[in-house]
């Protein structure tokens, strides 16, 4: 029969209110959500308790790190499933905490029932006195001076009186402040990461310095690069991504197409980091020096860009660390280095840091060290080269690390992994990610992804970055599909996603595979493995179409946003028909998914959405070709997508004569 | 950069392995989920880390209190989703605790290595030697006199002979069980309650013990009310609910047809607890002494039921503890007692405990006393009525007090409330719970609700007792319906959910309203108010139908199962069709929704659940009608179901010639 324990137990009587069903809460709080600058938070939770007694409930919140938490009265927004909702602003570019305290409301109740009594016309006179009762209980709990004054003025006053100023909004008001709270449930703290709007919206431009050039046979230097930004600043991108910029090791180097060995004057990958020029801290003296750097990156700043740096943790065997720290890496029983291998696969150009050393503690204040190198060159994201085969506990305390001084800086995660790895990278803090676009093609594949990313639990922590490229993936459909593919996709990618990007040479079609097209997603002669010169005026150019799709996002608020997606009908498998919401700003986009072949759909319009009548006028208006069609009516509209002409369309619809 | 705060966080590094996604696992470990003897539970995890080494994972579990857990090795259920499986079996009525742990598999990922290099047909004399000082590594560590035998082994063994040796079963199991587990990741600890089987599966008979007798005018004593028993037992019921025992007040008592005023000779509702004659301890003179319920439980129990009993936590104005503690009680500002009322109705013949009573303790313990007292006297159910009135901390106390020393003890919760607080109740501890059965008639909603209780979180906590009509609930369906009604129903509620009930009455069609039919869903002349004879061989009655069903769920496990449910095709919206599969027992089952009217539908058998070729030859053999049907052939299996006939089917098919 309990005893002691049974006393222990007993403790829980206080809390009256069930408190459940949070949203949003992530792995039972163990994750913080994500959100951005300017973003209002909803929070929902199933709230009840026993019998028919009134509950107060109120979401708090908190800049993280400060002790006075802010209120927000919940209301019930869906009284038969207990569901009460409320939310704030996120005003700031920092972490917030928030959670839920719900307490029996006795006034409350007590009013509900005198009203109740006084509307079927029943004398409440017991009431009365056990409404000033009450009065007095809280007075004295909250020493409370307008309490105080109000039991005086209820004791002399009549019937009449005492009711009207019983249940007063004044009086209401003060009793709810002066609550008892002692039986309140506090639910658990749970935290939300604000990031600058930067980390959900915009679109990057990947750009291999070593190619900006115009001298064959030698790289670009930072300052020959520079000449590059204004062309990809008008075409509407807001960040520059550069391959990583280190000196580059000699050890095993990279031939030509990835061959096993190099030429004498092959240049090597740029992920085979470090020489006895330096590691990961150092500029490869090609490029310049770290004062021509910061440069560059203040003209990306001047032409309203950003740089985005790639964070590769992984040396060449030339690399200081190796004889600076052997301690970092492993070696075999013979003496040698392990190099990287996937067996029966061998990687020697690159060896991996030994995450089980016993100095870890140090190696990892070293990568510490290296982001906040670069930060304090002007680098706000970085973009993390296979951050899945390092340790996830090491992320999640490098970008907590980071976060605390430079709650401003991006971590885009570029993983191709099981989605569980990825949608881990994304709870431990990484600020963006890479994602399976590149490989969905099909209309249902697209919709099944673009739902869970959009509408489900991972739309909570992970933010997604459409590439439509990169530099090591050429998909078949822009091998086979030519232009009308390059067009399609790039569409795609910008309005399915808030952020996305391309790697240069896009915008010239480049499309040629190493090797059979459809038997391998490399780039033939990559620059990755050699100088290359481009014409970026080359004929054929897209640049004009990229900079229009750009320029529409600019203009659309709803193309900024992730959350606000929702599908619509249009009968045919080749046709992908969705729109965006944001406020009164509704852009609806439909892609030709076959770039081989016109198709054509009658699209079913969202007319609720769009607040238009099923016999009402309205006028459409496509943001690419600028083409405005008034006079029509109804549901449906038909539309023909061309791989020519128009194989997607991005418009808007406004009933006839409004503006 | 951290400094001490660094350090503290960085303790996570040792956590290389992620376990997420943990099922099944309520409210994050707040609840236990329920189970019966002789489960198997299965538990899921999503389990993973980064970069590629091998991962061993296992599923712990004990006795609640035992401290030596017993470990279950898990398994890939699903690579691409990072899914691990594994399940344990729960052979006694008590509670266990379960978690999962995980860590690097270094043995196992050398040994991949090892396994796919000398595939690839290379050398592995350095991955020997690695080997070799692996197993020194862990001989060391774990002072493994094997392991230590087997290092000695292999320093003489040949290159061939060390491969034999480092890659056999003994050698990995071995290794396994030396693991190294100081950077485990540990799960927290979750709990499953199991209960005797009876609370998820039994007949019950609802029955009041004051109209089980002959003599008019004057209610049955349990010694009459045992001479009913064997033919309830041959109903094949497995409980017999009594409605509360206890003396009656006079005070307010509410005369027939709940008439504010009593006649002089009026018994009283029983659920006003409490006279002069004694409380909740009390038996009801009318009923006989404690000595005649001890014998009519006895009684039960050699009819091979049980007995449980009606608890309600109420008093009359009456009962004792109004006088002996005046203090559980509310008193008005006047002195007059606080009468349960739901404004502006008051209900003056009842008198609710003040559960906010600064003496809560001790009112809880006198009900956690009343409890165990019927205990004593052979009680192992308890009906609860309207437990969502009193405090859910309250209930998850006491019935965790009595689990303590009674875990064989079932509380069925009599709540018809909102969804979050019947399904509360269901977690913090009720071991059955009333439903919207009740009220649940058209096939669509039937199929929603039955999906959330089966399929849905519910089914990990809520076991269902489907009553088709209760003392107070007279559903209109019954009223209008009539015999094919209360066909249908009963054979809705025992075979859609193992534990249904009846109130006494139905066998013999008892369906007057008081008031206009449909208008109400309480009883003409209910026996709760007044004494009552009846009849219970009533021309007409379907004593036959109801024991032939129960004979049906006795020798069809399928039928005693809960989460085996599937609905399937029947093209008619008043033909409901679904099936329970357990081991080879499959049991089909189609209801016509509509009394009044024939209906047909072409089932959609699932013929690859029965193991059954689209060609091949089937024979039908229906339950309730014995007949059967030979020469059957293809998915579609037509029935008409006639509201004279045969209302409900319930049949099984076998392939002809199989037994």
């Amino acid at each position: 029969m309990g005893g002691q324990d049974a006393g222990r137990r007993m403790i829980k009587k206080y809390e009256n209110v069930i408190i459940e069903g949070v949203e949003p809460e992530l792995d039972c709080g163990r994750y913080p959500i994500k959100r951005e600058v300017g973003d209002r938070l909803e929070v929902g939770a199933d709230i009840f308790r026993d019998g028919h007694d009134v509950i107060a409930a109120v979401v708090k919140h908190r800049e993280k790190g400060k002790r006075k938490w802010i209120e927000t009265p919940m209301e019930v927004v869906n009284p038969g499933l207990d569901r009460w909702g409320a939310s704030f602003d996120l005003p700031e570019n920092t972490s917030y905490e928030y959670t839920i305290e719900a307490w029996p409301d006795e006034y409350g109740s007590w009013l509900r029932e005198v009203d109740k009594k006084v509307e079927a016309g029943q004398n409440v006179e017991l009431e009365l006195t056990e409404g000033r009762e009450l009065v007095e209980k809280f007075a004295e709990r909250a020493s409370a001076s307008e309490l105080h004054e109000l039991s005086k003025r209820l004791k002399k006053a009549s019937y009449e009186e005492q009711l009207s100023l019983l249940r007063s909004d004044e009086t209401r008001e003060l009793m709810y402040r002066r609550a008892d709270r002692s039986t309140s449930t506090k639910y658990k703290t749970l935290e939300v990461t604000v990031d600058r709007v930067a980390a959900r919206y915009g679109a990057w431009y990947e750009m291999f310095h070593r190619s900006q050039g115009t001298e064959p046979g030698r790289g670009a230097t930072f300052r020959e690069a520079e000449e590059r930004l204004p062309e990809i600043a008008s075409l509407g991108f807001d960040v520059i991504y550069l391959l990583p910029i280190h000196p580059i090791g000699t050890t095993n180097r990279k031939g030509r197409n990835n061959a096993l060995t190099a030429g004498p004057d092959d240049p090597g990958s740029p992920y085979g980091i470090g020489s006895e020029e330096g590691g990961h801290k150092a500029v490869h003296p090609e490029l310049g020096t770290l004062e021509d750097f910061r440069h560059f990156v203040q003209a990306c700043g001047e032409n309203g860009m950003e740089v985005a740096l790639d964070f590769a943790i992984q040396c060449s065997p030339d690399h200081p660390y190796i004889k600076e720290h052997p301690e970092w890496f492993k070696f075999r029983p013979d003496g040698s280095i392990k190099y990287a291998e996937n067996p029966p696969k061998k990687y020697q150009d690159i060896v991996n840091v030994d995450w089980e050393t016993e100095d870890w503690e140090n190696l990892w204040r070293e990568w510490l060290d290296v982001v906040l190198f670069w930060i304090e060159q002007g680098v706000k994201a970085f973009r993390v080269d296979n951050p899945h085969t390092k340790p996830f506990a090491f992320w999640e305390w490098l970008i907590s690390e980071v976060r605390e001084s430079h709650p401003d800086v991006i971590f885009l995660a570029e993983a191709f992994s099981r989605p569980r790895i990825m949608q881990g990278l994304g709870k431990i803090g990484f600020n963006q990610s890479y994602t399976y676009f590149t490989w969905r093609n099909e209309k249902q594949e697209l919709i099944e992804y673009l739902t869970e990313l959009t509408q489900e639990e991972p739309s909570e922590y992970m933010r997604p970055n459409f590439f439509a490229n990169t530099h090591d993936i050429l998909p078949h459909i822009l091998q086979f599909g030519g232009r009308p593919a390059f067009q399609m996709r790039l569409a795609l990618a910008a309005t399915l996603s808030p952020t996305y990007g391309i790697y240069n040479g896009y915008e010239l079609l480049e499309n040629t595979p190493r090797g059979e097209p459809g038997t391998t997603v490399y780039y033939a002669d990559s620059e990755v493995y050699e100088y290359k010169v481009r014409d970026w005026n080359k004929p054929g150019n897209i640049k004009d179409y990229i900079s229009r799709i750009n320029a529409v996002r600019r203009e659309n608020p709803a193309l900024q946003e992730l959350t606000n997606l929702t599908f619509h009908n249009a009968p045919n498998d080749n046709v992908l028909f969705y729109s965006k919401t944001s406020g009164d700003n509704i852009v609806l986009v439909a892609v030709n998914l076959d770039p081989f072949a016109t198709h054509d759909a009658h699209l079913e319009l969202p007319l609720e959405t769009l607040g238009i009548g099923e016999d009402e006028e309205y006028v459409v208006e496509e943001f690419i070709s600028g083409r405005v069609l008034p006079g029509r009516y109804g549901r449906y509209f038909w539309v023909q997508l061309t791989p020519k002409d128009n194989i997607a369309e991005i418009f808007r619809i406004r009933k006839a004569g409004a503006r």
